[in-house]
């Protein structure tokens, strides 16, 4: 399998984390978003969207969306609760960071990191919009450990994905203990350093 | 079960019509989004996004995110596909729809329909993106006749909801033949009258 997708988007990463915890192998072709790598003749045949993440199988097939790739890779796994209520919640968790969070978050994080923008110059409603998020998740988060409970599945790493890097969008993690609590307890189970 | 939801919005008769369709009973509680409905500490209480749809279970469990939503009603259904990939295909439009399509055409249609903006007036990039997510389903569904090929599934469900409405937000589905006869086709495997 190869998983198409850049390195600095939090979308394509929540991917290889997926892949690396449950072992699966992979080639990583590196997709320099800025450089327009997505929007090739080459990768629009293979996901019409124009968007990283992608995964080829190895017969071809390509499949696309970050969180649908990560639902594809895990089946089976302790990711995915087997209680039919409960998969039902962390499919609502991951519709809503794709809804809600991700295109508040991490288009933030994009302007002011990517795009040399200051964030005291950001949109005030992207602004808004990205606390009301981080205000939302911690407080489904709770007192956790993760955020369906006792196990850590899909959902935390979708959501960890941009809400780590939140600090680059300048918002300041510090506000929200619940969530830097959160975010260390999710890196130590995906075996990554702390975000810089 | 109970289904919140404003008889005006997409998303929300995406969850009626999966549950008509596979004669879930529920009970329908309008919430009238315009005034508020989805605001009220009663309704955060149930669902803190603020947001409809939402269902609540006999045992006061609830649950919000339409494509969630569905995924739940329908699981062990003939509209979530029994192959691996396929399913994971599926998925893919569902992320792709709320990420790409939804806050595209259904906010032109809101902003038309219900807050009486001009469609000449309309944000041109707002415009630009509906008309991408057209194209884009149009050549995905190709020579269908649904989605994913044969069979209907939650695709055709959450993806026509909007669809079918292009017209509000001032785009002319004329333009979209194959959509057009693909609409036609849903709409009949739902039991549902043209949109007008």
């Amino acid at each position: 399998m190869q998983i198409f997708g850049d390195s600095i988007s939090g979308n394509c990463l929540k991917v290889k984390w997926t892949a690396d915890l449950l072992a699966i192998p992979y080639e990583w072709v590196e997709i320099d978003i800025m450089a327009g790598g997505s929007r090739t003749p080459d990768f629009v045949a293979m996901n019409p969207a124009g968007q990283v993440p992608a995964i080829r199988l190895p017969d071809g097939r390509a499949l696309a969306q970050s969180n649908a790739i990560m639902l594809y890779l895990a089946e089976g796994s302790a990711l995915i609760p087997a209680d039919r209520f409960d998969r039902a919640k962390m499919l609502e968790w991951l519709f809503w960071e794709q809804y809600s969070h991700e295109p508040a978050v991490a288009v933030a994080r994009f302007q002011v990191r990517y795009l040399g923008k200051g964030a005291a110059n950001l949109d005030p409603k992207l602004v808004e919009k990205s606390k009301a998020a981080l205000d939302r998740l911690q407080a489904g988060i709770g007192e956790g450990p993760f955020i369906l409970g006792d196990a850590l599945s899909l959902a935390d790493i979708a959501l960890v994905a941009y809400t780590r890097m939140a600090g680059d969008g300048g918002f300041d993690l510090a506000l929200y203990p619940g969530l830097q609590r959160w975010i260390a307890r999710v890196e130590d189970a995906l075996h990554l350093s702390p975000y810089a």
